[in-house]
């Protein structure tokens, strides 16, 4: 514990490394925990499989 | 708000699509807001890894 | 099968009765599947657990 | 109900098809319910999209 | 990992902790980890949040 | 987009207040998105509904 879910559309590991550094980091800044007590998980999403005002995301503008 | 995460087997986009739209009109006529509030993902699940019963779906009759 | 979750800020049971029925309505409409294969959970959210643009929901205008 | 979500590293479809016989043997044998009405939800994460402490599981050692 | 999620109806404690040992003796036999790599949260749904069929729990006869 | 879900043991409102601020930041800059475009959802879970290694966490040490 913590256990923290990313919803996302896909990208590249490079900024999946940074982002799971830099919210790792929030939480020991925040909460005093250690790094290792944090573990994060992305879950991608593509635009065929997520909709806003009722349009998929490949419908979309 | 509202997040709607449909937890499904896989269908074409076209299904999505007429789903998407007309499960944001149901939120637009119970809770009278807004269409543009509401998004949803969809999470399909392939036979492999879904069970019921203690059987897999690649294994029903 | 489909389980459609739902995130939202609480809303009292009148409206929840009215979504269900109309969300599963939908399923059936668009796959053309039975309403008893619809299941629905909502998860209600305090404004003190959700947050936008890093300003929690009790701390918005 | 109830409904089960194993996340974890992709596993052949063997053990997937044995741990289900075992999880909802163990719903049964702890609550008195039916195995028909236990499901199981299996959703695998890639090491890429995974991380503790700050490194995802593709940087450790 | 693996992160297992439990969402039910309300149970009491000592249900869940038997269901606790049992699950996670579930995967230890069927993987072959360690009973500690397992962590396991329920979510409980009152039967005003869950609907079938198009109708919340606590209508259903 | 992104949503970011995290489970935890129950915090003070504080601490969700700065955590959140601090998690919205590392998106921004490991991403370069708005602030407006994320959104979190803390799901805090009681020791009773919290297991490793087959125990409850309201029966560790």
């Amino acid at each position: 514990m913590p256990i923290v879910t990313i919803q996302q559309f896909p990208r590249d590991v490079e900024q999946k490394r940074e982002l799971a550094e830099r919210v790792t980091d929030a939480f020991v800044q925040a909460y005093g925990i250690s790094a290792e007590s944090v573990q994060i998980f992305f879950h991608e999403t593509d635009k065929e499989d997520w909709a806003r005002g009722g349009r998929l995301g490949i419908d979309e503008g």
